[in-house]
Formats: C-alpha cells, structure tokens, sequence
C-alpha cells in the first residue's frame, strides 16, 4: 500500500511487526494515534520505552520484575518452599489472577523444542537446580502445557532435580470445568478416567 | 488483572486504549515487546512518537502530508479541475490504491451527524467552498459512505457549492462486484435497477 506520508507508512510498518496485527489493522491504529492530542501519543510511546528499558528480572525466580528481587520472591507470606514452574510469565500473570496459589514461581523462559531447536541451557533450569540445591524447596509443581514440548520439559527437569529427592507434581489435567464431555478429545478423556479422584476433590468449595 | 511489574501494567493500559484492542491482546503484543532487543522497541515508539509530531496537513485538501501541501495537490500531472470529497484519510489510501483516479481530494474530516453531535462548521466545507469559489474546478465526485450521515453531508455540501454551478456527482451505488444477488438487500437491490446504466458500462476493461 501507498501511503501519503512516510510517517505513516514507517508508523504502519513498526505495527505490522507486533503479532496478529496486519497491514489493515495497523493502519487503523495510526489513524487513531493520529486523532489523538500530542501529550498521549508522547505518553504512549514514552511508556513502551520506559518499560523495555525499565523492566528487570527476578534473579531468584525469573519473572519481570521492578526490583532485583520480585514482589513474590520477597514476599515473606508467601510458600518459598513451593516452587511452580512455569513457561513464561504469561502464566505467572495467569495464576496470579486465580488468586488461590500461595508459593512461589520459576519461570523457564521456553519450552525444550527439539523442532525450533530450543535446548534445555537455553532455558532457566540450572538456576532452578540451585534454587533446590541450596534453597529450602520441598515440592516443584509443574505448571506447563500439556503438549509434546512440556512434557518434554517436564520429563528433562524431574530427571535434573531427582537427586535431591523433593516432591514433584503436575497440575490437574483432565476435563475443563464448563466443558462438554462430548466435545472432550479422547486422550484427554481416557487419562481423565484412569487419574480419576474423589469426586468430593472437585467439588467447587 | 494484576501485573508483576508497574512497568508492564502501564504498557497494557496504554496499548488497551487502541481501538479493537483488549486486555488480553494488549498483554500478547506488551510481552512480544519484551522479548525484542531494546533498539527495537525503542525504534518503536520513537517512530509513533515522530509520526504524531512531524505529520502536517495539506493547506488545499487536509490530507495528511510530509509537507505544506501534499503530493497530490502539488502533482501537476493530476487533474486539479477535479475534487473527490471524502471523509478522511482512509478513504484517500484506498482510493489511491486502486490507481484509476487521476484527480485530487479534499478531506472533510468526518460527516454531518446530528446524533453525534457533528455540524457542519467542524468539518473542512468552508475551505471546499473557498477551492470552488477561487479555483478552476469543474467536477466534486463525492466519495462519502451510503448512509444517513453520508447523505446528509451530500446534501449539505451539494447545497453549499450549488451557487458555484460545477457538476456535482456521487460514486456509483449498486451491487459489489463478485457479489451475488441473493445475499444483496433489498434497497441497494431496489436502487440499482433504478439507476441501470448500459451493461457495456460495467464491463471490466
């Protein structure tokens, strides 16, 4: 497309970049930064800036953070002896929200992929092995996706920390609460009755 | 929601004021920011943030310009003896894209519409009348939607520059090319067979 000014164009062209956006939708957002006073457009592109530059890392758990140490890791109300594991921190965010988990995270940064050749020294596990090593960790909950990749990972990182002997567990996998059984995946169905509980255990408290 | 970092709730609110963005979305494309390299991102929002201060508009037509006036406007090749009124800028690209109009344009900046609250002293008419009154134009096509506010302005517009005695005309209204019948409504339905034209007309040459 052709566009009338190049501040246009090369505005497009940096939206085009983020994920999901196209050419048409791109356009749209900078005709509507266009129409906005000055000081927001400014304070926009100030405050994505300020937040690449500005973010830090949790040196103990990897989740962003606004100090060296993050608000969970420094939190003394919190578990320090639970360690979940997650992919990214877009679970962490996730988890957070449910409001219900009281320990502490450790964020990979990745999944092993032999397929996009993601190895596991790309990934923060050596770091998860000090943290047991040297830490008070009593048991690891792998929070990561139920796919060819996370049990991958999963499988790589019990093996690492077996010799310190700390439980290790899963989150629940088996049939989303809402979700129709009829439209369940098989696999998902089948595991769902051998891993099957109590039913009081799913009772919503 | 809750977020780890003042840095990245900043992010998302200021991304969630994008139209058709939401929360969710906001924090997919605040975390891909935070996986590119620094200069990336920083190359981002000073782009946004040049485009907001450096863009101009056309003294003539109002479109958006790197300069006092615009490439067309200031394109002797172009026809200046014809004005194709629009909206805004959208309608300039999408015009220009399809490469046949070899005229100029004059952006109103908007519709009439009364449920708005949208006059017609808000809109760039005056400064159409003043290209009239003072110019060498024989033909304003109006390229405005077919809707109330559309008509509205048509009418409006129509009425204003009546004095001058140009020809005013309208962008054909009728079924879309590629499109079938029977999904079309009625009025368009209705309206296009009142304003048939020789099929040779709508031969794609």
């Amino acid at each position: 497309m052709n566009y009338p000014s190049k501040h246009i164009a090369d505005s497009v062209a940096e939206f085009k970049k983020l994920p999901g956006i196209g050419e048409k939708t791109a356009l749209r957002l900078v005709l509507h930064l266009l129409k906005q006073e000055t000081a927001k457009v400014e304070q926009f592109s100030s405050v994505i800036s300020a937040m690449r530059l500005g973010i830090k890392f949790c040196s103990i758990c990897h989740n962003v953070s606004d100090a060296d140490i993050c608000s969970i890791c420094s939190n003394t109300m919190r578990d320090q002896s639970m360690v979940c594991v997650v992919e990214s921190l877009r679970e962490v965010i996730a988890i957070e929200n449910t409001g219900v988990y009281q320990g502490t995270y450790h964020v990979l940064g990745g999944l092993i992929s032999p397929i996009d050749g993601v190895g596991p020294d790309e990934l923060n596990i050596n770091s998860l092995v000090k943290r047991i090593q040297f830490g008070e960790v009593r048991e690891v909950i792998m929070a990561l996706s139920p796919t060819m990749d996370g049990d991958t990972t999963i499988f790589y990182v019990s093996k690492k920390i077996q010799p310190y002997n700390i439980k290790v567990t899963s989150i629940a996998r088996g049939v989303s609460f809402g979700g129709e059984l009829e439209y369940t995946d098989e696999l998902t169905l089948a595991r769902s009755i051998a891993t099957r509980l109590p039913y009081e255990s799913y009772l919503v408290k």
